[in-house]
């Protein structure tokens, strides 16, 4: 498939999307600009010989990739996006200004010299919650406000939907029929997602938005299941030690092509510094598993992690903005010996620290022993919890085994704690599951976690396809994320066998873009269905680069067509190109309704009486559609 | 990706998969031989410092690679495969050879000498059912007989489990535990498929056997929700004219990465000739679309076929041998008007094909007033019935709607006519639905077609993903198979935009083998999970080359694996390539293993009594492991 070309010199992706433009949405209640979107389209020709035309309304979708698709963004990694949260942030009163970093290791790494080269050019001070208050987003809406945040994400989810059926006339009843979806108990909103309803979610905790103070150039989003389904895509550094403007493209790389949030899992001696720039550049949340960085610092050697060390990492990174921390704090001494007849015993890395920490002490994880002090942090920075499924199945022989059920109930308890501090928390799951056990996974998520998010790994459905785990995680992904899942982690076809390149990344995004798409028209999120609507319209019409530039991959798409017919000429051809000019059948469809449209009939009219005429017409100029 | 190397001159596809060899099972009711694939494994070394090791028995899958990937077999496409069930199709007594071609179309190609050149070299006469006869497996099935046909199947279908649970010793617990499955009220026996349960199963016309008497060389299969879930791949000749060997190569290369049926969709001039090369050289079942060549015979005007043309094209195509024929005999003049509506209308173009003819006619189609004459000429060779649906929804908007919906309750009248000749019956379906719509479509087709196994192309779950539409289907095809579709006729990335090439082909047949399988595994199929255990337990012990031989595509597997570690060393390396020695969590689950077998102690009881042992010896040499 085609490697996307980047100008010379140029590192970080910032090529606009074809016939496409940035529409920034005001808020009512805030001074906010939601950016999305916007994808003109051409005319549809109306084939009646008197060369009359239809105008084919543009379409907005949501938009992940930031400013670096506007042209008129000005963007210098150096200095890092607009900070367009802090005045937010600040506005609510609750937060102050450090003099410096607090974390030991952060204060560490900056006195040192040797990293000045490696270093993020300016220094933000970091904020901190002022002592005794909490500005996590679901402390907000439990004080029924309604925060900018909020609104944004109401803005944003709804996608203009008021727009379309004004512009559509005539076209309206088809363009906007979407069939009535099953969301399995879920509440969504028929209509439209409003500001308040947001804050009803969050304050509930069945919808999390992850909102580091210190990350304020993201872009607000949230994971429910009430909402459209999100994707996060995994980056790190590769062993090949590469420039921080590459480290900083894998993410723009990502958010390009649709993740919703980024997990950075860099590994080795600069992740702190690395870290700094992804975030500074970010305008998508970003997720950590501490527990790494933390390992790093006792040289791999799990015994040897400590609390102090592990709060110190906690700390050192909501100072930097991470949006949420993976915590594996589900896994208990007593659950280790139930992986030990497993085909794959503990496949999650997190899992396998704490596990062997657990064996090597002989006591419960510093992770669940001081959970609530976890809680203190994560209150003062609002960095939500993802509660780490370290005992999640590696194959299909060990899914929905007692360890990863018993996992599963502890993560209930602990995001009881959590909400008694008004912590934020999502919950993670499996991972290698055959289809007809994935519904259990999401009842039991709902039933012991009382409806906090899940956010699954695939699930992969079958073992036997290393090469192409996109895929077989791809049908678990849609078919949990219908279920109730609101986020879904990407698997890229390198999975079990190496590092993901550029596009792998792209065919991860993209496979699990596909899938959270179908699991929001399966499960009837408003208004999700008009894209789809509007880019069949456009391939019953032959309307190629509507057809092209509606889709999530307008380049390849583009570049698969263009394999075929090359020329420019084809792509307005009144024939497709699979078919051929003989045996293209919307070609002879169109030519039923063309018929109607002479006769000033009604399609189905036209239909039932002109058949006769038609008969003879055929007759005399039968040939001519195929000529 | 990796685009297979072909030595120089070798057109047709024939290396051997790694590490496999071909078995041939004899039957015990019939002097026949099934060949399938050997995939023989590694021994796992048992880190307990005595250096021991335990032998991991061989894996047999089903394999429709035929004889081309045999390097004992002599191949020469122009005399063609080996005729493996002639004397089965001329010892039952009931077929005549014919001294000449009774089609006119074929009698008129043949003596035509300026095709001499283009014309397979060895004419074989062909086979028909003496006056009076019925040749059809179905047939044979009501008549109480078991065909070396259905007992072939059987023995293909249970890939040699019951060896599995001998060879497995003290892994026998673990590696052939499979989840219970849930087949929505299939019959699927628990243990075995026995030959008497194949002729059941084809009697009451839940399975399809597709084996024209013309068509000797291809390996019997069966298309039934009792059974393996198959997939078809389409091929065409590209209007850049290939020689004959590359039109055979598409079917080989098909077959090779496990399409059980191909169907010949090829246009233009010499498809008569093209088609003879195929299926001589097809060990798998050979389907096409008659209409689509009755139309080239009347250059392109639909209005100008007719029942006698069509019928010569049918009696021509069944003298060379085609299998199965799709048939769009449910489009009836009243359900066209239904179609009015639509976004993207008729999208089947053998629907538009005879809708046209409806219209120019204002007659029922000769393919509905005729169809009893059709099933004349199907019993006389045992050709197949996959009634089309020429009324299947182009877009998710169409998806459910009464055009298809009337069509498939008439499709279910024609199956009950085929059947009072019993002919056997396939029923096609849709196309494009999301994911909360589709047990409809499988619900219904049961209702009204008695069981008969259903085809579906996809469906695809979303329309807005063209370039990607091999995974947008590959979502809704797993699914439906798990509800009970039969066999699933793949999509490739370029469906909608182009013709596939050789890269697309195996993409789309992959990835449709990855949804075929996890529909096997949630329907639970005697030994489905085999494969995915044995898989999983290499990669559990870091036998990379045991993973990549046990995959469905070993060299994109292994490909992918060398992009990140190339050296040979790697693939017995006790780490995996993705995290990296510091951070692979299967490798400290073993060390926790190894820990128990060391001390002779079963691994839970390991686990628990010996953890403060653990804990000591964790200090004295803790950073061995990560060394």
């Amino acid at each position: 498939m085609k490697v996307e070309k980047i100008p010379d010199g140029q590192v970080i992706s910032r090529t606009p999307f074809p016939a496409s433009r940035k529409v920034f949405v005001k808020g009512q209640l805030h001074d906010i600009e939601v950016a999305m979107r916007e994808i003109s389209l051409s005319e549809t020709k109306i084939h009646n010989g008197f060369g009359l035309t239809e105008k084919n309304p543009s379409v907005t979708v949501y938009d992940t990739s930031g400013p670096y698709t506007d042209p008129n963004a000005h963007i210098d990694v150096k200095s890092g996006l607009p900070r367009i949260r802090e005045n937010w942030v600040t506005g609510r009163g609750d937060v102050e200004k450090l003099d410096q970093i607090t974390s030991a290791y952060g204060a560490q790494r900056l006195a040192d010299p040797s990293l000045d080269q490696l270093r993020f050019a300016f220094q933000h001070q970091p904020y901190r919650a002022k002592a005794g208050q909490n500005v996590s987003q679901m402390h907000y809406a439990r004080k029924g406000i309604i925060t900018p945040e909020m609104e944004y994400i109401a803005i944003r989810e709804n996608q203009r939907i008021e727009l379309w059926n004004k512009e559509q006339g005539e076209q309206a009843e088809a363009m906007s029929h979407q069939h009535p979806g099953n969301s399995f108990g879920a509440n969504t909103p028929k209509e439209f997602i409003t500001p308040e309803f947001v804050r009803q979610e969050v304050a509930c905790g069945r919808a999390v938005i992850p909102s580091n103070i210190n990350h304020p150039e993201s872009e607000p989003m949230i994971i429910g299941r009430n909402f459209l389904v999100k994707i996060n895509a995994n980056i790190g550094n590769s062993a090949v030690t590469s420039s921080i403007e590459e480290e900083v493209e894998k993410a723009v790389w990502a958010c390009r092509w649709g993740a919703d949030t980024i997990m950075d899992l860099s590994t080795g001696k600069n992740i702190h510094e690395t870290r700094e720039w992804i975030i500074r550049n970010s305008p998508v949340p970003i997720g950590t598993v501490p527990i790494y960085q933390a390992l790093e610092k006792v040289n791999g050697k799990a015994e040897d992690l400590t609390w102090e060390l592990f709060r110190d990492t906690l700390i050192e990174q909501a100072e930097q903005g991470v949006d949420y921390f993976t915590i594996h704090a589900g896994v208990l001494l007593r659950y280790i010996p139930l992986t030990a007849k497993r085909i794959t015993g503990i496949v999650s890395r997190g899992g396998s620290i704490m596990a062997k920490w657990c064996l090597a002490h002989h006591q419960e994880s510093f992770l669940y022993t001081h959970f609530e002090e976890i809680c203190e942090i994560m209150k003062a920075y609002d960095v939500a919890f993802s509660l780490g499924d370290g005992l999640r199945p590696g194959c299909l022989a060990d899914a929905n085994d007692a360890a990863q059920f018993a996992e599963l109930e502890t993560l209930g308890e602990l995001t009881k704690i959590a909400w008694k501090h008004d912590v934020q928390t999502i919950i993670e799951g499996p991972g290698h599951v055959p289809m007809h056990l994935i519904k259990a996974n999401m009842e039991k998520q709902l039933e012991h976690c009382g409806e906090a998010p899940f956010y699954t790994l695939g699930p992969l459905t079958t073992d036997i396809a290393p090469g192409y785990d996109h895929i077989t995680s791809a049908i678990g992904a849609a078919m949990i994320g219908w279920y109730g899942t609101a986020m879904l982690c990407y698997v890229t076809p390198k999975e079990h066998l190496g590092l993901p390149n550029k596009k792998d990344v792209k065919d991860g995004v993209i496979t699990y873009k596909i899938a959270a798409h179908a699991a929001d028209l399966a499960k009837g999120h408003p208004g999700a269905q008009y894209r789809d609507n509007a880019l069949s319209k456009a391939r019953f019409e032959f309307r190629w680069e509507d057809q092209f530039n509606l889709s999530l991959d307008p380049d390849t798409a583009k570049e698969f067509h263009d394999e075929t017919l090359p020329a420019d000429g084809a792509k307005i051809a009144h024939f497709c190109s699979m078919c051929g000019p003989n045996f293209c059948s919307m070609k002879i469809t169109q030519d039923v309704r063309e018929y109607a449209a002479k006769q000033g009939l009604d399609e189905a009219d036209a239909l039932a009486k002109g058949m006769k005429e038609k008969s003879r017409e055929f007759t005399e100029k039968g040939s001519e559609i195929y000529l």
